[in-house]
Parts: C-alpha cells; structure tokens; sequence
C-alpha cells in the first residue's frame, strides 16, 4: 500500500522514519528537492497546490495524507478522490478557518475563547474593550504568526489595517494557568488511542517544550473533547487539539487535522509513535490496544543547531535533525529526554537557551 | 559528525533508520543508485573498490563503516585513512579469510571446528575421511554458497575443482544441538553491550528464524568469547559471533565484523538496535548501560514478498521491507514479533512457507 503525502516538512519526514516498519510505501509532495521528507524517500517535485502534481499523487497512491493545513481546498476537492484523503477535507476546511473552527467546537458545547468575527473596519465600531484580546487572521496564521495583541478600538483598527482588511476574528485572552494538549488517533472502526496530555510551554508563539501532564481529571476532559470533535467529523488519523487550561477546566484554543508538534516526544517516549499511529489510522493497519509511556520530555531546536556535543553522547537524549536551512525561530530539530535528570535539563535549556 | 558507509544493501540502510535519533549524517558507497541505503539516504554511485570513490568517501566523512566483508583490502588500506574506518581493517582481513579466521580463534584457547587448509590437489592425498566433512572456500562465500559436503577423497577432488582449486578449507562437520549467535558492541572505552545470545534456524545456509535464547550459561560462555575476540583485536563497532552448541560447548562457527542478520531482532525488541548500537561504538557516542528487552522473533523474509496483509495488521508484528527487488533466496525483508501468540507463529510460518 502506498500512503501520498502533501507536503515535505519534518512532520512528512518523521511518517516516513516511522514507516520503516510497517508494510507501507510513500511518496511526498514538495516543491523543493532537498525537502526534510525529500531527503530519504520518494518526491514528487511540484508546488503544493498544482493540479497535475497532485493527480499524479493521487494516481499513485491508495491513500493521500498531508502535513499542513494552509492548502487550496478547491484544488484538493476537484482534483483527489476524496475516499483516499485522511483526514477528509471538510475537517481540513474547519481547520483552516479560524472562524468555522470557533463556531464548530462552540456547536459540540465545548468551550472556546470567546470572540467575534472581524471582517471589515465596519465591524469593529461598535466593540467594547473590557479586557485585552487577540486579533487573529482567520486563515494562514501559525506558530504566532496571524496575530496581534489589541486593547482598545485604535489599536484594533490599526492592526486590522496591518492585516490588509482580510478576515479575522477577535478573541478574548484567556488568563490561563498553563497551556496543554492532547494527541489522539481515530481509526476507520471508531477506535481511538489517547496519549497522555502535555503541558506545552510557548515562547512567542511558538512551542519550544513538552511535558507529559499526570492529570487524570483533565485527562478525562481531554478525551471527552476529542470524541466529540473527532467522531462528529467522522476524522480518521491524528488530532493534535490545544488546550488552555482555566482553573482545571479545559478550553479549546485550537485543533490541527494532522500529527503534531505537541506529540513529537511520541518517537522516543511512547510504544507506537503519533507518525506510526497516522499511518496506521489512515492504512486500516491494528491501532495498539495498550499504551505504554515512558517519562519523557520534549525541546524544540529553534533557528539553527546549537552544538549539542555535550548532550549527544548520553544514551537517554535523542537528537532529531530536520535537515532544513538555519533561519530566525524556524523549527529545525527537537530534543527527546527519557527520564532525564535535573543537571540534564539545565543543559538542555542552557545549550538551547531557553 | 558524518558517517560512510561502504556499501548500500540492507544493513546500511536500517543504519540510515538507526541515525534518525542520533546527531550523525550518513552517505553510502554504492555501485547501484536505487541499493536499498541510496533509497533513503545520501549516496555515492560507485564501484565498492573504486580508489576514487573511496576516496571521496574518506574525505567527506569522519567516521568510515562497512555492511559487508567481501572488500579490496589491498585499495582500502591504500586509500582510506586507518584511525577512520571502523572495524579496524585488520579483523576485516581475518573475518575475510576462514583460514585466517579459525586460526586466530584456535589462537585465542576458543574452539572452532577442526579444520585443515586445502590449497592444492596435492593436499588431499593423505587425507583420511573419519566423519562427513564440509570443503569450504576461504574467501567468498556467504548464506551457504562457497561450500560443499564431502565425505572421501573422491567427492573432496570433485568439489575442489568444482571450486576451481581456489585456497579452501576442509572442516569437520559439527554434529550440533543447534545453531546460536551473540551480537555484541564494543566502544573505544573498551565498554560492552552484550545483546541476549539467541537460537539461528537456517534452510540451506540461510538463516530463516531466530529466537531469544534464555540460557545464562550460555550466554556467560558466549560474552567470555566475544570478550577475548573482540578485546584482543582492539574491535570498535558490533560484531555477530555465530556458534554450534555441542552438548552446552559453544563452538565458534564464524564471526561477521558488521551488524549481522541474527540481530535484526533488536529494532523492535530492544531499547538500542544493533544498528544503534554500532552507530554509538564507532562515533564514539555513550552506549546504553541498561538493556531492555521484549520477548521477540525474527522470520526472514527469502525470494519475493508474499501478501502479508493478514500479519501487517497487528500491532505487535512488524514488517521491514529492504526494497529490494525479489530473487530465489535472496533476503528482501524481514518480519518481527514481539510476544507472538502461538497462532500468530503458525500464521507467519505459513506465509513464509517456513
């Protein structure tokens, strides 16, 4: 069987790692030769979005994946049969927008900031500031990127004008005590396998470190969320849904239709890793019935590669090497520590210096 | 740090895999472009011998490792850098030459087989036939090719020439309990990680199933040999050691100076697989202290892939597909188990035709 991939980013180039055991072939798509995926398997070379590439990537493959959201869904609907596509493209149109993904998890009574949606300077006339909020675009924003902080109505214009006018929303900050996530896997039978929760630390909008969370209460609440979203959208393959947790209660902040940053760890730390589980969601191969964890945390390697000599001899310290070209905050590598002690730590946040 | 690896087949490119958690980049040297390393990895197109190449090899790499024995000694030493390659190319020259092989094992106190160089039509004269015999070249041969039963002068001069009066070896026959092997590595602290020695079922010479061994006495006898093996050659990397068990005497059959087939087994069913572990010894990366084992199997995979789909479903059987295209007795892939029902083993056996 042979599993298509949109895209050749680390998130591609860890499904095809986690491959190597199971009966699959792969092919990505990636307009770049030397794509982190590219680099050790099979490539179509063509933009993302461009009909021919990905009906050839249709054509070849008996299932058809991707590892971003920010594609055109009126190409994907018109050129792929949507049998093959995991998760199916209606989820990947909720996700997509900031707006429907809002009003989605609100329609399933699970709770979201709350916002409004801004869609032209009209909109925001009549608005009144009682705390500080975010504007976000709705479409093409990630890891930070896409949003502003605002606080009264001068600042809201502005922002919106920064943002060219196109459509966003308005959503209130949330005073939360940490942020967490959960990765889930759904497959073609309704069977789920839930990893444990993380609490993910942020900087700047960008996650650069994972900890498993022992909170069964809010473990609980987790799962709830994600049968919900996850069975009414009838979704085959890994969620990852980001969470802000207010007073042991969870608020959704946002979902991802695709493995996750949040469930890297999964590589080093856990029996059947989020890039095997995918596959094995979407492939119609046996989910595991047991889990089993070990006490592992994760660093994301943010710009370029630190020398990390001093940490790459220890046995418990996996280092994972993206292959991409060094640039400000891109995400280039992570870090996986299994049961790691405390000088280990301070190395690992000195050398990446968090 | 960058690793080459001499030859593209399919121990280097379950190294490659190894590599994906270590700070290490790896090329091949391999005459074919599609080997089944060059499907993952960085390669160089070139003969296994070309000086040349090599040297090429040699230059962009700081460590230099080989998948298979059967090199130009006289070209390697010639072109590469001694301190760089590992195994070192002296127990390469011995691992190459059964001769050599059995005597510097015999000179170790360890016992082998009883055997007497056969180097001319001439040596066969006085030979007295007391039990059947196996007439084995001394370079060359692999998975039971280069060698021959006899069991008088006749068939012994029939097969000598057969072989084209190339330098062979005349080897008792061992009768045997079975066939076992230890994998074990060694680092330039003189540190040993010793794997549980494990059972070897071979059909025609070629491995085909191998289990773990729980036999402490066993084990203790095969560490003793790997130890005087490995210590007194000053050997950096993993080595297999393959034995004959006589009535609970280890008899050293041969030894690879590679990662080795009998050793597959640790991808699945070990906290470091033997490509790990050997990517560890030769860098010069800290090498577990602990070893975590599962109980598990390995079937290998001959001649063609069969439909696997009724295995590739569970979740504890994992099948590894070296890409290769299919040939008579050829290794193509092969299959692990960890805590394998009795339904499941008959299963695997059937598809297998085992």
């Amino acid at each position: 069987m042979k599993v298509g991939i949109i895209g050749g980013g680390q998130l591609a180039r860890m499904m095809i790692q986690a491959s190597s055991r199971l009966p699959l072939d792969t092919v990505i798509l990636d307009p770049k030769k030397n794509s982190p995926a590219g680099l050790i398997g099979e490539s179509i070379i063509a933009e993302l979005n461009d009909p021919k590439a990905l009906e050839e990537l249709s054509n070849s493959c008996d299932i058809i994946t991707y590892e971003l959201e920010h594609l055109d869904l009126e190409i994907l609907s018109s050129v792929l049969d949507p049998k093959k596509v995991f998760p199916n493209l209606k989820i990947l149109k909720i996700a997509q927008d900031r707006l429907l993904e809002k009003k989605y998890i609100n329609d399933l009574d699970i709770d979201t900031a709350n916002f409004r949606p801004i869609s032209s300077i009209e909109d925001i006339e009549n608005i009144q500031f009682d705390s500080d909020c975010f504007l976000k675009l709705r479409k093409s924003g990630f890891d930070g990127r896409g949003q502003l902080k605002v606080n009264d109505q001068k600042s809201l214009i502005t922002g919106f004008q920064k943002f060219e006018c196109l459509p966003a929303i308005l959503e209130q900050c949330i005073e939360f005590d940490f942020e967490c996530s959960i990765i889930v896997g759904r497959n073609k039978s309704d069977e789920y396998f839930f990893y444990p929760i993380t609490e993910n630390l942020h900087h700047n909008g960008i996650l650069i470190h994972t900890k498993l969370l022992n909170n069964p209460a809010l473990q609980k609440q987790a799962e709830d969320i994600a049968r919900k979203i996850m069975g009414s959208s009838n979704y085959i393959g890994v969620m990852g849904i980001e969470f802000f947790n207010v007073s042991g209660n969870l608020i959704v902040n946002e979902i991802a239709p695709r493995v996750h940053n949040s469930g890297h760890w999964t590589i080093d730390g856990a029996n059947c890793s989020q890039f095997e589980l995918h596959l094995r969601c979407i492939t119609n191969l046996e989910i595991p019935h047991e889990i089993q964890i070990q006490d592992v945390q994760m660093f994301n390697i943010l710009g370029s590669m630190p020398n990390l000599a001093s940490l790459s001899t220890e046995t418990n310290i996996f280092i994972h090497d993206y292959k991409k070209s060094p640039r400000e905050n891109r995400k280039i590598g992570h870090i996986n520590g299994v049961s790691l002690n405390n000088a280990q730590i301070q190395a690992i946040k000195q050398l990446l210096l968090l």
